[in-house]
């Protein structure tokens, strides 16, 4: 990169990013959307992406820790209620668990996160820590992944609602909710590295946390990729189709 | 101490360390009740008290990343938001600037935290610390100074408004709000303590938890006492009322 970029032409720069290096485009997720996985495989997705939704609330909450501007800690911690709810069976994370319970896994199973995979628990981790100990500019880029979320869940839910049979518009809720509010958050955090990025070196670090991010998305997808397309690869202790742990 | 506890006998002990380590008995405090305090020592008070306030967000939000079960962490935003509030010129901090307001101090000056005693710092940056690093149950029982804080605020807000000329009934508008708050709060807290201190190291953590939180209080009045009872003991750098550093 030369030189200073100006708010539009860094946005172009995320926007690039999210074109070559977010999820939709990792063969799993081709798969995925095109219909091309059993159901052991769309509920081996379902049940480790859990453990990520999971930590989203405790991410956020590792970011507000660090705000100082009440301002924007009210705008932050609107994420954290989004996904908790306001009440038992309401939030983001609950409505994940109606697609896991929708596609007959054991909620209790999934709530223990023990069937995880050790790639899984790694990429989400590092998320954490990265939101934890680099600074709050790069911890609020690393959300930017939202920018491209619409876009993939669209193309989600129209895969999996068309190519699966056990998959239904219910069991898909945790979607509808989505698009709206990760529009919202991400405009305020584009918004907000636009106006903050102002030197070269904070540019770089804001486009390397996004790159960062996508790949903790990106490695999500690797794990599964590994252990669940090509058979014999699943590690020890993992949610495992022939055995049927997990399944209700 | 001998043995288990009963969750009774537990309460008891938690209410008894209140009633001698909680800082309503502290010098500093009784002199500002009684009208014995200028309105410099009232302004330093209040403009330490600030930093307090303003790193309580920034405690709760650090215990809130701790917390995996979504009920708890929704019972504990409360806080967060209570605080924070709801838009500008909302919530428990802002109410804390017009204090510091109707005391005459500046607002960027009090924000800044810059004349805060290093004092008041180090025992407010240990409480995050602590809050952070032990047990979420050793975490929860640090709040429980909250036990004690209606009782506290009643004969603060009736001493210094008989006391203090100065003092009016409207920049003492955030202890109109506390109480509900805190009783609520201390109310789910010390049932979670009663419900999670189940073996006597459990309840001897949760006991000096208490006792810790009981010290940081104090050791803010502390340091407030001896840089600004006793004649030339403030430290270089703090709010200064020879220099009227501070005031608007």
């Amino acid at each position: 990169m030369n030189g200073l970029l100006s708010p539009d032409e860094l946005e172009r720069a995320l926007r690039q990013i999210g074109a070559e290096h977010y999820h939709h485009l990792h063969p799993f997720q081709v798969m995925l959307n095109a219909g091309e996985l059993t159901r052991f495989q769309v509920q081996a997705w379902a049940l480790n992406r859990f453990f990520y939704q999971s930590r989203i609330p405790i991410k956020d909450a590792t970011l507000l820790a660090r705000l100082e501007d009440p301002c924007l800690r009210r705008e932050w911690r609107r994420r954290i209620i989004d996904h908790d709810g306001d009440f038992d069976a309401d939030g983001g994370l609950y409505r994940w668990t109606v697609l896991t319970d929708g596609l007959g896994l054991d909620r209790a199973y999934v709530e223990s996160t023990k069937g995880v995979l050790p790639g899984t628990r790694f990429a989400v981790d590092a998320y954490i820590s990265f939101v934890g100990e680099r600074s709050v500019l790069e911890a609020i880029a690393s959300s930017l992944t939202e920018l491209f979320s619409s876009m993939a869940i669209g193309a989600r839910v129209r895969g999996m609602l068309k190519n699966y049979d056990f998959v239904t518009s219910e069991i898909l809720t945790y979607f509808d909710k989505r698009p709206p509010q990760a529009q919202r958050d991400s405009e305020f955090a584009l918004a907000y590295v636009k106006d903050n990025a102002r030197s070269v070196e904070a540019q770089q670090a804001v486009l390397n946390a996004l790159k960062f991010k996508c790949s903790v998305l990106w490695a999500q997808l690797d794990a599964l990729h590994h252990a669940y397309v090509v058979p014999g690869n699943i590690p020890p202790g993992a949610f495992d189709p022939e055995n049927r742990a997990g399944s209700a």
